[in-house]
This record gives structure tokens, C-alpha cells and sequence, in this order.
């Protein structure tokens, strides 16, 4: 496996867009909101940034795009900061095996949700953050860890598709209800919808969500900063979901052909670690048949394949 | 992280040993068939070889147990050499999100299990691996195959397990005559079944489990005799499997807490692969709630955070 | 089989009442809303009123009751009497076969409804009542037809039901929205449950609701008035839908046992045709493990019996 | 409605049998068995056979087909006869709600068939009749009993259908084993599908049909010979459950359009009982895409409409 210093990465990125770019335009870009189906989907964009500052990129990786779920991996590590692995009497964490939202098996176990990266498992994890507070202190919290993280104060949340999102988002508004149903949510439904809504409608470029998730990385400390986000054991099992259950019912083929954690979202945003290495970025709005950036995960396997990383061996 | 060469395991594994002494016999045995229902719910034993010919071992390393579904994991290596990535226009591979044998899956996606590792999937990995043979000639192949993974010609079929399993493996049966009935197995029922209840049966030591699992530590090349079992990519896919979807319904925890690819078996038997470091085994009959090995699973995750081992990060 | 006529229903009433007095109190009484919870057990009552004028009457025959999804019923009348056989474009006219406000088959059918009487199915039964209309103007057109049917302007809704229904209504909110995110229902969420919960706080006595239910016991005539409600077909049609569909997950065991279209409400009442013959209505507030009234069940087996009436034969 | 003795049942087939001709030939032929799909899609026939002893027929009336699931509604009355109401403690009474040989139930449900209509609840009846006796033995005695209830030595098992079923029953193959794994079978599973497949492929004509199950019209007597088969209530019920399950996925429709208690076959034959009436078969191969004869059914609309017969009101 070649030495991640001796990688010339930002040659590896150019090959990579080079190779996928008579492709630009594939796949289904989401359209159940108008802000994302709006997106020119020839957009494509990647950034690899390594635990010992370097920084490689291409085509539109310094343009903002809608994070979506990408979103998840985040308001999990500040649930985890406030309640520990008590959050785990709550979300469960293994695969979900079926399709993103669906509300079968969460009728089926009780209303608990089967991980915290499916859309009931993430709106739980909003009612977890927001013991104590205002939906609004907490959207306000959700954005000033990015930015932090990021170590970039230009970060915002898009308004336009947080409205989007609340208009139309008849099905999560379902699976809330079914959740309180249960007895499962601690703060009325609008107030957890409220900030669910608004954590996915967080706007970031490839480059700063590439920075962002570097702590998972270098285990749990931002070497922007030098600060421990996270414990190093936390940051491995943060790592462990993202990679069990970080893209939907293509969680395993993404660790067959990638073999990196990782965490998609709608908008055609994947977000990778590569443990001890960098933090990745890449956006392509079209998605694949289970809603995962279709040319996204196809650079990611081939930035797998040139640089070696992979958590399954060398 | 520590050195893998400085690592005194046999210190450690003597520690986990004492630890867990006062727990043996806690879990539940599988007795849905008379000799692993007799078998004694105090045995624990554990066995660590290095990629560099280090062995280490405790308790009942040496003694032969039903290594059930762990032989999985050798029957898809063998499938994989006969057919490639061509396997997979027959068996998924995501995680199932249920119990480890059920049929619903099956009826909703029309036959096509989920992966090699569930019981459906194994049960078609058999069907591949029949191809132009009879069921006495492959069970032949997988145990010579699996003699030489160990390089030790002692490992055999318990003949009364497998008997066992063919005279009570009514759900199997079901679940074969299911896949059959949607057009998804290429032989008779009874052929494919004979292959699977054989390989079930296969006894091994933790000894010689974690020799016959040591290529997938060392990027497919088996350091024994120095054989290249499969490729370097293969390798690693495999283990992507075995971490996604080893443990059942408690692939996520497996991840989770103790970080490395693994396939468990009902027999009380866990194969663990730390890529690059070594090759783990350990036995305690005792399943905990999703049919894996209770102390076993614990053994391993503090054989984790001992060494340090995870593929999640340092 | 004894002539109607010639039958001393009081007699038999009379007797059934004096049977089941012991029993008084068993089954679960519904407790999801405290006015429910606050009803007492021990509550009986039991009319019966023919086609061709008697009425027999016993126990709390008089003493209204909150009919709940008994009103669905009279619901799909008034659905049907604006849209026809259009509504079945909207909602099947098949058994449910699971519990009875799953959510499950609603995933599996992509938001249609298997039939207008569990709740997914009355609730898009509001949607379509509400064309052109407000949820008051609704409201109030469904009392006024409960009144007209029953002859009898005291049938109101009680406000304290209406109120908890909308105030605990997660799961039937989830329904609601889970259905919208399918595209089917044509007004707001708010607007439908506003009526759904309205018109299942309807408090009836049982000679009320008897009363209410004779024109389907007349050929779709109601002999009160003598003014035809729906056609003969009709009221066959809706007679065969509440056979099949009327108790929930206990439609076939109802239809086993006492032999006659019907429809269940949790409040502990069952509205009950007997073509040609009489409708008849029980109140006891236990339910049994199917959400039925337990005792109103027994009290109608044992009026079936005694006086030969069902549908499937002599 | 008409009286029955002044209705013109030659008139009303004959009248049905010209309106449908043009429509001959549509719908699905059963094409998983050779004999099935070989059947000519146009045949077509009609009988009627009344409590007081009228006989009306068209078309291919007296021409003997495949009765398939028709015979389940007489292993039902012989298993009622064995063991009267204990046979609820194996198979339920509800209707399935999902397609007619659908595994998930059963694993839903610990591998207690729904009702004795399903295939795997006929396999369990197939088991309960089994009790003390040879396959052989079951066949023979199940064969008698049609010959005697129709009154007719000439009716015989399709040798050829019955080998077919057996040769390709995978998917009744993998419920009979599915429900041996819980313990739900007592005898071995090719017993139990050998007389299953047998009594599918028993031969009869609709007039032989028709006469068969005049008893459950005339409250459980068999007017051909004055014997009583079943008693009044156990007629009853038999006709309850043909209406509440007798239809596969389609038995709310039945009942919806049709009124009248019915069991369909996958050969495109229904049996259907006017209680005090008559009894009534026909036969057209092409089904409609809940597996139940076509034209067959719209036959029996058409029958119901111009005689009034109907369970639901006059």
C-alpha cells in the first residue's frame, strides 16, 4: 500500500474527474422538494483532506449543496456528548434492511428505531438534543458545531429548503406521530420535526465538510485545532455505524466496494473516513437506486482503489 | 496503539481467561439438535495467530467444536473461485435486518436471499459451488479445502451433527423448497441441502480456525505455506461481508463494540479478522439473544481494546 | 327456524341479560382517552328493533355511549350517497387480516387503504365526505344523519371525546400524514382528523343506534319514515363489507360465531343487522384480545342462537 | 325477490351463458402444472342444483375439471367430523389478507396457518385428517366422500394432475416443512403432501360440484338421500368461513359483488352456496388477478342479480 504522505492526491482527484466526467448527468436527482430538484445535475465536486493538512480538490468542491442526511453523523456526536451511550435505550444500531423510511419496522419494533442514520432514527436523535432547549437553541447549536468543526463561520443553514422540507415532509411528520404513538418522543412532534428539518437543510461545500469530519478520522481530535471532539473509542464507533448503517439498503454494497465508513444524503452528498488518513468529501446529485450518489460512490471507490485505503485490509 | 510485536498476547488472552472464568456457562445453548445440545456450556477457549507466526491460546483451544455457520465464510471463498462476481446475480449483500433465519425477506424480494451469510444464502452458496459436481465430491472439496486453509489434515465432519441437522433442518428445508419454488436453486433440494447441513457440521479447534481464517488477515495470502488463497481485493470484500453481515441480527453491536470482521457460528464459535494483524477464534457454547456466542463476543471486545486492534481506527 | 314475529324477543333479552350478569366487568376496558377509561365496566345494554316496528330493550339500553367506529358505518353511507363506486378508487374492500390500526399494510399498498373501516380507511373516508366542504359543515352534516336515521334529535357528539381523540391522536395522525406523503388525501391532515375524531365521539344509546341501523335491515328502507336511505343493492353491499371487514382481526371468528354483518366499536358497542329481520345493538365496555366488546360478542351469539337468525342459513 | 320455485333457472344460465360467450377465453390459465395449462381457455358451464331438487346447466356443465382448491371446503367438513372445534387450536378462522400461499404470515404467526382455505392451512387439515390412517387410506376415504355426497361413483383423482402437483409443489413443499419447524405437523411431511396434492386433483364436473354441496344449502341435509352430513350450525359455519376466506385475496369483493358463501380453485371452478336455495358451480379457466375464475365470477354476479339471491338482504 503506497505511504498516504508519498500519495499525490490532488493528481489522483483530477484522474478521477477526468474519468467520470463524460458521465456527469447520470442518476435520479432528488425532486421531492423544488431547492434540490432545482440542481444542475452535472454538478460534481470532491475533496480529500488529510489528518496531516493536506488539502486536494475538484470541479465544484468549494460550492455549497444541500447536506440532507450527511447532517445525521453530526447531530449523533452531540447527542452522544450529552447523553452518552444512553442514547442507545432509544435508537438501536444495526442495519436496517429495508428501505430508508420505511415505517414497517418500526411498527414492528415498537417504535424504536432501528439505527440513527434512518429517517426515524434521526428524528429521535433530534428529541434526545433537544432536552432542555429551545428547537431554536438547538438549530443554532447544530450550526455553530459545523462551523466549529469546519473551522469555516460561513456555514449556514438554507432557508428555502428548511421551508421545503416542513411543507412537504408529510411522511417524516408520519413517522414522528407513529413514534409518539409509542411513547417514544420526549418534546411535542413539531418542536423535534422543527429542528430534524432544519439540521438537513444545512448547506456545505465538499471543502468544508471534508474538514468537518476529520475528527473521525484522527480519533476524535480535529487537527485544525488540535481539540478532542470525541473520545478516540468514540470516534472508532461513530466510525462503526457509519459504515453498518451510514447509506441506506446499499450500506453493504458501498463496504463491499468502497470499504470506508462513510454517510450519504439525498442531496448527492457522501461524506468518507479513511481511519489515520483523511476525511472525504464528493457531491453528484444523481442518486442510484437506493438514493446514494451514483457517480459519488463511484469516485469513491476509485479513490479506494488508487490510494490503498480501505479498513479491510491493505 | 501498541506494536503488534510487542503485544504479549498470551498475557492477554491469560487475562481475558481469568476474567471471564466466573461467567462461564452464562448464555443460552442451541439445542435444537442432540449433540450441540450436549455439548458443555463451561467450555471456553480462545486462540490468536499473527500474520508474522505468532500463536497464542487459552482454555480449550485445542478441542474441536461445530463451527456451523463460521464455515460460511470458506464455502463463499470457494464459490467466489468458481464463479466470481457472478455470485451475486444470486445472493445479495446487505445486511437481513431480522432474524437470521427467516423466510419473510425471502418471500418480498422473490427468492433472492439477502447475503451469502443468512441461512437462504448459504444454502445457494451450496447450490453454486454444486456445479457440474455431486454432493459427496464437493463436501470432499470444502473440508480438503478447509484442511488446507489450517494445514492440518485432522479436521473433519462430525458425522453425528450432520446427521442431526438433515433429520430435524425442517426450516431449511423450507427455506430451500421456498428459493427452489421461485425458480433460484440449479439443484435437487436434497443435493444442496447434503452440501449445506456437511459443511455445518465441519469440527474445528480455535487453533485451527483462526490458521484456516488467517489468509483474510493477510491480504488473501495464507502465511502458512505462503499460497495465495484469493486476490487482495477479494480479501478485503470478503471481510467487508463478514463485518456487515457475520452476526446476524447483531452485526451492528459486533461493529459497534468490538470492531473487526467477524462470522459467529450457533455452535458457540466466533472467527475474527484483524486485516493486517491476525487471525482470531474463540468458542463458549452460551448464545446470547441473537445467537452469538455470549462471552465470546465479550472476549473478543476486550481482546479489542487491549490490543488495540479495529478497523475503525487506532 | 321460529318467525319473527312469533319470537318474544323481550323474553329473550331478557334472558341473555340475566345469563351474563356474572360475568359483568370482564374484559379490558378501552383506556387511551380518559373518558374512556372512566366508563363503568359493569355497563350493559342490549336492543334489538325490527323491521316491522317492535323493540325490545334491556339493561343500559338507554344510556348513550360513545359509539366510536361504529360511525364509520354511517360514514361510508353518506360517502357513498356523494361518490358512488368511485370511493373504491380510493379504498379496498378487503379483510385487513392484521391488528386493527396497523400501519404496515398501508407501507406495503403505497397508502391505499384495504377497507373504510380500520382507521386508514375511515379516515380517507372523511377526505372524501369533505369535498367542497368545511370540517363544521361535515360535522354537522353527520349528526344530522345519525338523528334522521335514528329519529331522534338528541344525538350529539360529546366534546370531551372529540377533544382527547385530537389531543392523543399520534398514531392516527401518523396514518393521516403517512397516507398525504402517498398523495391521497385531497385536504389538509388537520381538516380530515378534525372530522374523523368528531364523528367517532358520537354518543348513542343502543336503541338509538338500532334504530339507526335499520335500513340495512330493510332493503335500504328505513321503516321509521318509510323514505329510502340507500337502494337494496346498497345496503347489501354495505351489509357484505361489514361481515368481511366490520370487527377487525376478528371479522371471521364474528362471523363464525354469531353469523351476521356487524361493526365494533372500541367504545365497547356492536352494531348489528340481521337482513329481513331487525338490527340490533349491545354496549359492554370490556373488550376482548381483538379490541371486540367481549360480552356484547357473547350476548349476540346467544341471541343468533336463540333466535335462529343468520345469514348462512335457516 | 322471486320465489325460488317461480325463478327460471334455465332461462337465467342460458341467458348468462350467451352474454358471456363473447368473453370466453379471457383471463389467466393456471400454467404452473402442465394438465392446467393445457386446459382450452374457452371452456365454459354452469349449474345449478336447488334444495327441492331443480337441476339447470350450460355449457361444458357435465365436464369433469380439476377442482383444486374447491376440495378444501370437503377436507374441512371431514376434519370438522374427526375432531369437531379442536381443530382451531392448529389452523385460525380470519381471513389472510395477502396473497393465497404467502409465507409471511406464517412466520408472523409461529407457523399457525390463518384459515383452512389458505394452502397452508389445508395442508393442516390435510394432517388433522390423517390422524391414524395411511395416505392411502385419507385419499381413498376423501374420494368416497364426494362420490357419496354428489351421489356419484364416477368421480376420481387426475392421476396426471396429481403427479404434476407433487413434482413442482416447492413453495407448498416449504410451508408443510416450514410448519414442521414449529412443531405444527404431526405426521411426516410427505405424508401430509401426498394427500394434499391428491385431493387438489380430484376431477368433477360443475353439475357433480353442485351437487356436492347442496348440504350446506339446506342446512348441513343432503336432499339427494335425506342424510344429514353436518349438523344446522356446522353448516353455518362452514358457509361463514367460505364467505369470510373462500376467496383468497378476493373475498371481500366476493362478497361485495357476489353475496353468496363461495370457494374458488385455481382450475377456474367456485362452488357457491345460497342458503334454503340452491347450490351452484361453474367452471371458466382464465383468472382474474386474484386467482379466482374470471368469467366464473362475474357468472355468479350476474346469477345473484337475476334470482336475488344474496346472504346480505332481499
Amino acid at each position: 500500500m503506497p505511504d498516504s504522505q508519498a500519495l499525490d492526491l490532488q493528481a489522483i482527484l483530477d484522474d478521477i474527474y477526468t474519468a467520470l466526467s463524460p458521465r456527469r448527468g447520470e442518476g435520479k436527482v432528488a425532486d421531492y422538494i423544488p431547492p434540490l430538484a432545482r440542481i444542475d445535475p452535472k454538478k460534481f465536486g470532491m475533496a480529500v483532506v488529510t489528518i496531516d493538512g493536506q488539502v486536494a480538490s475538484v470541479g465544484d468542491a468549494a460550492e455549497p449543496f444541500s447536506i440532507q442526511s450527511i447532517s445525521k453523523v453530526f447531530t449523533l456526536t452531540l447527542a452522544m456528548g450529552k447523553h452518552g451511550e444512553n442514547i442507545w435505550r432509544r435508537v438501536g444500531r444495526e442495519p436496517s434492511g429495508s428501505a430508508f423510511n420505511s415505517i414497517v419496522q418500526l411498527e414492528q419494533e415498537g417504535g424504536k428505531p432501528r439505527n440513527p442514520f434512518i429517517n426515524a432514527g434521526a428524528i429521535t436523535i433530534s428529541d434526545l438534543i433537544l432536552a432542555g432547549h429551545t428547537p431554536r437553541e438547538v438549530i443554532g447549536e447544530i450550526v455553530r458545531f459545523m462551523r466549529y468543526l469546519a473551522n469555516d463561520e460561513d456555514i449556514a443553514i438554507d432557508p428555502a429548503v428548511a421551508r421545503s422540507e416542513a411543507a412537504t415532509g408529510f411522511r417524516n411528520s408520519a413517522l414522528a406521530n407513529f413514534m409518539r404513538s409509542f411513547g417514544r418522543l420526549d418534546h411535542p412532534v413539531e418542536h423535534v420535526l422543527g429542528v430534524y428539518f432544519h439540521h438537513c437543510a444545512i448547506a456545505m461545500s465538499c471543502v468544508q465538510l471534508a474538514r468537518a469530519g476529520l475528527f473521525l478520522a484522527n480519533a476524535g481530535v480535529t487537527p485544525l485545532s488540535g481539540h478532542t471532539v470525541v473520545s478516540r473509542e468514540r470516534a472508532k464507533r461513530i466510525n462503526a455505524l457509519m459504515l453498518t448503517c451510514g447509506h441506506y439498503d446499499g450500506s453493504g454494497d458501498f463496504a463491499y466496494h468502497v470499504g470506508l465508513p462513510g454517510k450519504s444524503g439525498v442531496g448527492g452528498g457522501i461524506l468518507v473516513v479513511a481511519p489515520g488518513k483523511a476525511s472525504i468529501a464528493v457531491w453528484s446529485p444523481g442518486l442510484n437506486h437506493n438514493g446514494n450518489s451514483l457517480l459519488g460512490s463511484l469516485a469513491l471507490e476509485m479513490l479506494a482503489q488508487r490510494t490503498g485505503w480501505s479498513v479491510f485490509g491493505a
